[in-house]
């Protein structure tokens, strides 16, 4: 028989037709690279997984695992002749324990449907990648997603407290448990978190939730006129230990970008804003010490409020640069981290990457974890201004090593920057990972050339 | 040559002398079983560990790492023929980056004196085993240590940024690095974290530290006449998103052996102590929630102060537990955790199985994470009183897993608790971790028979 006829026996929902294909094909890197799958298998169920897998090996075809495709890194890009397994419609949440701050949900709920269903008990789901209505926990699992919440409640890893997960072979594992605090054995759990899907597939996390801030956050905007005096102003409300909710910056290109996309008065000849936020029951005497920072570090704007329409106007400029970006051409979204008090060092260093590689670069990110996205942004059908663009935020990833940092904070390594891992990671550690992938998929078969 | 001649000439400092490896073949699990080692190495470098490493891959030697001896599961206990690697005299703090808010560490630097030199910039080191003062980085590294303020600052895991390791073989890598987001490659530095010394042995930690708060703490020790009150207590204040700073409790059998011990005027019929702290600067209003939480359900007297004196008089009690119930007998400390609403099935289900296996056992912990020690006390040179001991343990281990928690919550699985392993972990999940096991350690020279 057939293989694809074979799975088709094996599994319910089994998708071949070239143009449903062609909607599995990529995530949202449409710069890397996607083969042609044989079929798509849209799982509804862990034995769907498990039989896809058990199939997957026997006949030595590749999988990708795939949540919503709102992947940044090429990490869901399809693989030749190879099967992508959607996890898209194992949406439940099967269980939601308030007394124990915790919820068991299936890889296909989105992210922003965890947090409704917790606010029903006052509790809510720290991490909050900026596709948090989007994107699914299984896809937030596969890269340990970040987002603006993390400077305050950590990423994904601190908040997963136990997986299921099945392996290239179709045996389940079952990692952690519903306990915060856990050491029998290997910690399984923040192995698979940001595996992206390479060492097996997620069928269910256990969510640790917390209590919703009982508050109004206090938010504010700090306008600079250098990169050094936010860079500095960053440091030094990180060493306040003011517990900022959220610590984002715009650079002048974003700032500029954003005004001609949409005109919100911001200053179009400052350095950088500094959006921050507390949602502690201090947070007015919290904000009080940030913008304090900001003033004795040259900020010559700032703006504070805790009214919820003015923070919404105070963070739509932050809201607004991934629609100002996209509007002014093509894009390559860059995700790089550094120790915080190297940010100005970095952000120095990206604008004399832009001049050289004669490329644009407007940079925007979570200035409190020092991880931010440098985006290139280049004329689109013009293959040689986009090798510029790759080269550049090939040369940015070199820079934020160079600088003690890494060459991806949140997004993953995915497909697009597999090769330049090697600029971070020495070859004995590299090899250390290709021993632990060789463990648990020793075929190979799951999401081949992607993450290490 | 013979081969301790040999690991002579290759590092400057092995002890062969049989009293003094005497001093290097137990931990403070003294019921755990230790070999007769051949050697003790002494290293002052990475390059000792190195050298040593190659050595018994050569020889195909076991090797067990040790830091300061103070662990709680077996897991430095020597193997027969083997070698002690201590890493305690590596105790340099080889740079303190506070803009950076980091330390980088030789994993012989005691717990306690990363905190002091942290002090001085205004910072702090959270994960604080009771042991912290003795207890080495290394070794709180190896086991994941909790310690009281890890209800809100997180465990060891939750501290280290990045690992220097040196692998069975020799080679040695570099995982994590100087950023708090991080997603290059798999999870190595946590999959390092809390593996006892199995995968390899950590020569350098880069440590997070975090600002002090700026305000003193505010304590308050609330007195239950019932379990099922104290637990609903400790559930109602994580419910409210206080953030204790520390949230502890000790039961009936606590009180009296401490009572006993040293005169404190503790209420002898209680059925529990919970002792809270916060160190927010909204501690005064964090406390009085936390406070009423406990008077609502049944605490019969609450004593609070901010006064630094009285502070120490309230946590004495919780101190005062180590020496009470050492002084009461010979003494197996256990360590499981559960969801924290299922607190007191626990502590009820504990007082059912003291009854059963005719033992006595004081149970105190860190209730806000759902992690407690039942220590189990019985007559020393009493074998059979000894048996009945580890049985009673056995059996609170396997309640902890029946309420959906875990047999060791932070002292580690280690050669006490490996034949316990499989009431919590499946076979297949088992084999996960022997298969990882494999990968990085081949020859399975390093630490065998502990952990997994």
């Amino acid at each position: 028989m057939d293989p694809v006829d074979e799975l088709r026996a094996l599994v319910p929902r089994v998708v071949t037709d070239p143009d449903a294909v062609q909607a599995y094909r990529f995530d949202e890197a449409y710069l890397a690279p996607a083969g042609q799958p044989c079929a798509v298998v849209l799982a509804e169920r862990t034995a769907d997984v498990v039989a896809t897998l058990r199939w997957a090996t026997a006949h030595r075809v590749p999988v990708v695992p795939r949540g919503a495709g709102t992947g940044l890194s090429g990490g869901a890009a399809a693989v030749d002749g190879g099967v992508v397994l959607s996890l898209a419609r194992m949406t439940a949440i099967r269980e939601l324990d308030a007394d124990n701050l915790l919820a068991v949900v299936e890889p296909g709920v989105l992210n922003a449907d965890v947090s409704r269903a917790a606010e029903e008990y006052g509790l809510f789901y720290p991490p909050d990648p900026s596709s948090f209505e989007i994107s699914t926990i299984g896809g937030n699992v596969a890269t340990n997603a970040g987002g603006l919440r993390c400077v305050k409640y950590g990423v994904t890893r601190d908040s997963v407290l136990g997986l299921e997960v099945v392996l290239a072979d179709g045996r389940t594992v079952r990692t952690g448990g519903r306990t915060v605090k856990h050491v029998a054995g290997y910690d399984l759990t923040r192995l698979f978190v940001g595996s992206e899907g390479t060492l097996g597939v997620v069928t269910e996390a256990t969510l640790r939730l917390r209590p919703r801030p009982a508050t109004p956050p206090v938010t504010f905007v700090a306008t600079f006129p250098t990169l050094a005096g936010a860079g500095a102003a960053v440091a030094g409300i990180l060493r306040t230990g003011g517990a900022p909710s959220l610590l984002e910056l715009l650079d002048n290109t974003s700032i500029n970008l954003i005004e001609d996309h949409h005109r919100m008065d911001l200053d179009r000849t400052a350095a950088a804003l500094v959006v921050g936020q507390s949602d502690a029951p201090t947070a007015p005497a919290d904000v009080a010490r940030m913008t304090d920072a900001c003033t004795r570090h040259g900020a010559v704007d700032v703006v504070t409020t805790d009214d919820r329409a003015e923070t919404e106007m105070l963070l739509a400029a932050r809201r607004a640069h991934h629609g100002a970006v996209t509007a002014a051409g093509a894009t390559l979204i860059d995700d790089v981290g550094v120790p915080p008090a190297r940010l100005p060092d970095l952000l120095t260093g990206i604008e004399a990457v832009a001049a050289e590689y004669g490329v644009v670069i407007a940079t925007v990110g979570h200035a409190g974890d020092g991880n931010v996205h440098p985006t290139v942004i280049f004329p689109p059908n013009d293959p040689a201004a986009r090798d510029r663009a790759v080269r550049a935020a090939e040369a940015v990833c070199h820079l934020a090593v160079r600088l003690g940092g890494t060459i991806t904070g949140e997004h993953g390594v995915g497909s697009v920057k597999r090769d330049w891992l090697a600029a971070e990671l020495d070859p004995d550690t590299r090899a250390v990972h290709h021993a632990i992938k060789a463990a648990l998929d020793p075929l190979g078969i799951l999401n081949p050339g992607k993450a290490i």
